[in-house]
Order: C-alpha cells, then structure tokens, then sequence
C-alpha cells in the first residue's frame, strides 16, 4: 500500500526549513505497513496545491496533506482541495453553528473569516480536532483515502491517531506489515555489489534500494507480509541469500558503524590499535574514539603532517622518504610501525596519501593513498588511485584503513 | 520567477531522513531572486518521478531534480525525466567513450550497467560534473531550465554553483533582488548572540535567520531591493551595524571555516600549530587539515588516548595524572607543550575531557572538556562543563580549541 504526504505552508519554503511534520506522518504510515511513495512541501497557493493533491490520488492509495486549514486569507487548502476533486465547496451548517456557539462563549462573535472553517468539498467529511479550532477534511472515494489536517503539529499528530489511522485501517488499506534491515558492505564499489546481489532486488514481497557513500555501500532491505511473522521470514531469507553472495564484505546490520566492528573485534581479542596519519589529519583516529568506550581497545597514534614530524615523532627514516617520497607503501609502513611502537599497541594502521585539489603529479596524482596495517610481522599494505575531492578522498581513505584491520582481525 | 525542486531516493522517504539537498538548493534558489513554490522527495519509480517533474513543469519556471542519476537499477531519473518530457531516452557518443576511458585509466572495463550514465532524454544537454561520475541533465525549453543533478551533496553543489545558476541567469528567469550573506560566528551561545542582535532583525527591507551547530552560530542576512545595488546596499547597512555589536565574535562569512580563518591568521604571521588531544581522538588536527593548504601552517600532533601515551608521547608527567586526573587544566597545558615542542610548531593546542556517555563523576560531569594554548609563554587555558551527547560535546571542544588560538592570534 502506498501513500503520499503534502506539506502547505509558504514558511516551509523558507531557507533552512524542512518540514518535520511530512517526516513524522512517514513513520507513522510506515507503523501502518503504508509505503509513503513521495512527499512534497507547498507554498499557499490553491491550483499548486491542487496539482499536487492530483498527482497524489494518482500515484497513492493514501493521501494525507497538512497545513492551510486556519481561517486566514493564505489558508489555501480547502480550495486546493475542491480544484483537485472537481467539487465546489460547501458550508457545514452544524460546524457553522459550533463556531458561532464557540465565540459567544468568549464573548465575542465570529466573522466572516472564521466562518470559513465551516467550508469543506462537497462529498468530504470533517475530522474532528481536539484540541484547537481548525477541523481537518476526510475524502474517502474510489478505494482511497484522502486527509487533511492542521499544520499545527500537536493538533496534526493527535487527529491522525485519532482520527485518520482508524480509517485508513478500517478501509482496508493497511494491508501489509514491513520488516526492514539494512545491511552494510565495505571494500566493494556500489557497482559490483549491485552485480553481485542485483538479481535477489526481484525477490517478491521485497525491495531492495542500495546507497553508497565514502567507500561504504548500505543495502536497505525490505519486505512485507500479511503479518508481522511472514514478512520476518522474507527478510530474514533474503538477508540469508545476500549474505552468501556478500560474505565479509558485509560488516554491520543497522546502525553498524566500521570503526565500532572493528573495535568489537579488537576487544574480543583483547587486542589494541594505534594510528599513523598523515592526509587524514586525525580522521582515522577521530572515527576509532566516536564509538563509546573505545579507550578498551584505541590507544592513541600520530599525526604526521609535516615530513620532520613523520621523522621525529614516528621514526619515519628520513632516507625513505627521499627514495620514495611522502606519498609511499614505505612511508606508510613505517607510519604504522611508528605508530604501533610508540603507543605500545597490537596493530598500527599507517595512511599518507594526496587529498588535493594541489600536490598531484603524473604518477601519484589526486587521490593517491598508501595504507598499511602493521601486525608486528608482514603486515598488509594497500594502494588507492580514485579521484574525487579532498573530504571524499579522506573519508574513504579512513573506511579503508577500518576495513584492512577489519578483515585481518576476521583471518583465520 | 519561482522554481520546484524535486529529490529522488527511496532513502529520503525512510523514517527520520529529511531532503536536506532540496533545502540547500531552496537557499541558493533564493539566492537568484528565485521563489521555490514546492518541493518534493519521491521514491526511485520512473512513473512517479515523470509525474512530478510534469507537475513541477506546470507550475515552475524553474526545475531542479536531485538523485537517481546514478549507474545501477534503481537510478530512474533518467527515464522519469524522458517520460515528463515525452522524448526517447539517447545514448551520448563523446559521454560513453569518456566512461570507457575513464575505466581503462584505472585499469578495469566499464559494463552496460555504467554506460547508462551516457543516457539522456533527446534534445537535453549534459552538465560535467567535475568531482564524481554521474553527469547532470540539462533542458531548456519554452522559456524554462529543467535541470538534474546527482543526489550527492557535494557533486549537486558544485554543479548547481558551477553550471546551472549561470543558465539559470542567462535565461533571464533570476530577479536578481535578493542578496544574502552570512555572518559566522564563535564563542557566543545562540541566546546571546540573538540578544546582542535580534532588534535588527526588523530593519526594512531585510530578514534574519539564526542557526547554531555545535558551539558556532551562523546569522544568515538576506536583503530585497529593487535592483541589485539597492539590494546590496541594505545588506551591507545590516551587516555593519551586526559587526558593531559582534565584534571579533564574527570570525568569517560565506564558506569560512573556523579552521581555515584560523589557517589565515597563522599563515600570515608565518607560525605553525600542532595539536594533542585526547577525548576529540584526532578530531582537532581533521578539522585543521580539512583546510587544503595547510600544510603551510599545520604540522601534526599527537593522539594521547590512553594516559601512559600521553606520558610516552606528549611528556604529560605521571604525577600531573595522579594529582589532577587526567581530564584537568594541567594535563591539558601538558598536551599543547608536548604537542607544539614534540611538532617544532609555534603553537600548541591540548585537549582532553569526558566525552560521554561513561566515565562522568559528580565534580566532573560528562561534557567536561578543558582546553589549553601554548604559546611559548604563559598560554591560555578554558574549561567547557555543557552536557550533550558524545559527538556534540566533541565537535564543540574542537569548536573552541579554534577560537582559542584564532582570539589569541587577533589579540594586539
């Protein structure tokens, strides 16, 4: 099942503004095993958002639009709406009268703007809001169901419990339970993971989107059911089935980070790591000490940005350098022996590399990054030559180092 | 002149995501004197993409795609936008022999699936895109500009700045009657800053936007004039009487980066830095070196997690430990000399705290970070008590570490 969420509002527009409320009703909706298909932010404007009230009842079986209810001049949903329905709109005399009633207690009376609310398409119903003064509009017609509600967000949020949920259910539009998990892959490009697994994206009763980002690939995995039971099983004989083809090149579930696995896998051992930067400045070790409780097994490293540094603080022999320049598999092996040795830890992890945009040359252009893992043996060592920009060339860099310790810890 | 964006990825509808590309690009937008009327996110269904772009076609000048641009299965903007625009999809010769020559410089061969990427609807044009592969798709027709642009942020923003604003301008569709900037701003909470400043927030013919990230504030300026120059002449009157009252608060505008400002001062006093952390783990040295150039004043520093590295390292005297903790005034001062003579830097900056969530005490709660600058002399030294969770608390130490050394560098 799916729906499609509308915003209204002008100020959602405005620079720095997201529209939280359209986040929140996709979860919600989500809850209901309902699919939010797309979500759109509009300006008050009655035929913008009666185009896209349109689109939505033809790409969506729920439509549910927020905002523009109140009884001011820009409160344009009530005539968005009519247009995309084809309805002229009518006056409720009971919610006519309850407004009246509703100012007489104050003491004042009610004008022609306030009478408005009184105002819905011809054919639509009124959703009662409990705790302010803009009713909401339900359209329920060709098996789907269209709301409308406040912008305010507590009034948005409790009508749609109230109110909206129990409809939706009740028409037999929340048919199917999703189960979702997200497995995440490294030391594969998006490109060959998706040859890998492209075929199992067709399971049915599955969807699969695949992102990458940094060096890191996520495959989002979904699957639905009639119950809760069916559509576990579905995911869980994917995930299976991708797995297989994927072996340790998945290292993480959910909110998994590579950097908390890695750590994972160190303490198992009882082991510890140190680290040797030179282009990533800090990052590596910066991404380590993010994951709580990393001093049990990250003890600290070197950031060797300047040549002498690498000499003086991580023992890097001048000599090296001059045969091999900075930018090295020596350089940095000997950054992950420094590194290692000065911090009295199990593994060193070495990175030089050139992030730019200046300092390429022909033969070790942008995006040239030597690591090194040190073991205190023969260690392992690894070259990149991607292009990309200096925060995409660092931060890939840092997934790589993660992953070569990674797999060396998973070795046999 | 008004403008839709439309974001394509499945991920964005998830629970909890936001389109943050739409809202950048309704700033830049407006920026141009352009008005976006809706945006939307929509899943990677060509049908639905078709569907909204056709929307967006009606009611804007102005269209801006992001996403779904990508080689694999599930990238559908490409047959989305031939669909909105009822022309077949082309393969482009010069883009396809580009994808095979860019593989084979990297020693692999380019599949079917990545010569999608030289597909476009017939009569569009591509958009180069200078730092990844996907390229952007260009249409202008019947006196609107149509563009799509990858749904990597940093790939969308240089290809927006770069290629499309100036279409956009030479199409005579931008006003051109705003003009924007932002003041940056350090060392002052969000309240106070607006204390000092919000009664300018009413000057005709201007709006302000407040915005605060992790110890740093951003006041975004806009102006509207009739023509550019009156435009600009507002914005600088508002700025000016903003700097009166900020003073040295303001450390930059625009795209400055604390770290790059502080790069500057260093730069032009010919001085160097380095850098010994403990709780940020190498956040503070990333920070710094995420500045490209800054080799010519950042040297390197050391990463003194575990407290016997800080001794082995940095010359933190066990005893200071014993005495004071290791998260205090003293093993802080001890981290910026250890790291500024062990360097050969002419500044030192030392940071250690409690990060959280473990490891907090009654008379030193987590969110205790104390920080200190070595200047060779008698330095300066802070102390943070703000609760937050483990990444605020460290982006904040890093944060004012900056500041501390770009307030020191300002001082007569």
């Amino acid at each position: 099942m799916t729906a499609a969420v509308i915003a209204v509002g002008s100020e959602l527009l405005r620079a720095g503004r997201s529209d939280t409320n359209a986040v929140w009703l996709t979860a919600r909706l989500a809850g209901l095993g309902i699919e939010t298909v797309w979500r759109a932010a509009v300006e008050d404007d009655a035929p913008r958002i009666a185009r896209l009230v349109a689109a939505a009842l033809a790409d969506a079986r729920v439509v549910v639009v927020t905002g523009g209810l109140g009884p001011t001049d820009d409160d344009r949903t009530r005539a968005g709406l009519a247009e995309a329905l084809g309805e002229p709109l009518e006056r409720d005399a009971a919610t006519e009268a309850a407004i009246a009633e509703r100012f007489r207690r104050h003491g004042r009376v009610a004008g022609p703007m306030q009478f408005r609310q009184a105002d819905r398409p011809a054919g639509s119903a009124f959703i009662d809001n409990p705790i302010g003064s803009a009713p909401g509009i339900l359209v329920e017609r060709e098996g789907r169901v269209l709301a409308a509600l406040p912008g305010v967000p507590a009034e948005m949020k409790v009508m749609f419990d109230a109110s909206v949920a129990g409809r939706i259910a009740a028409s037999g539009l929340a048919g199917a339970v999703l189960a979702r998990r997200i497995l995440r892959i490294a030391g594969r490009p998006e490109s060959v993971v998706e040859e890998a697994v492209g075929d199992l994206y067709a399971t049915p009763g599955t969807d699969t989107t695949i992102l990458s980002s940094a060096g890191l690939v996520d495959l989002v995995l979904t699957a639905r059911g009639g119950t809760a039971g069916e559509a576990g099983e579905r995911l869980v004989a994917l995930e299976a089935a991708m797995r297989e083809r994927l072996g340790r090149d998945v290292y993480g579930t959910g909110d998994d980070t590579l950097a908390a696995v890695t750590g994972r896998l160190l303490a198992a051992r009882g082991a510890t790591v140190a680290v040797g930067e030179s282009c990533t400045g800090g990052l590596l070790g910066a991404a380590f000490t993010d994951v709580p409780g990393s001093s049990r097994w990250f003890r600290g490293g070197i950031v060797a940005y300047a040549d002498d540094v690498k000499t003086a603080l991580a023992g890097v022999p001048p000599e090296i350098v001059l045969a091999h320049g900075s930018v090295s598999e020596d350089v940095a092996r000997a950054l992950a022996s420094g590194a290692r040795r000065a911090c009295g830890a199990a593994f060193g992890l070495g990175i030089t590399g050139i992030a730019g945009p200046d300092g390429g040359t022909p033969e070790k252009p942008v995006g040239t990054v030597h690591l090194a893992l040190d073991d205190g043996g023969a260690g392992r060592a690894v070259r990149l030559d991607w292009p990309g920009d200096r925060d995409l060339i660092r931060r890939r860099a840092v997934a790589v180092a993660l992953d070569l310790l990674r797999r060396h810890l998973l070795a046999p």
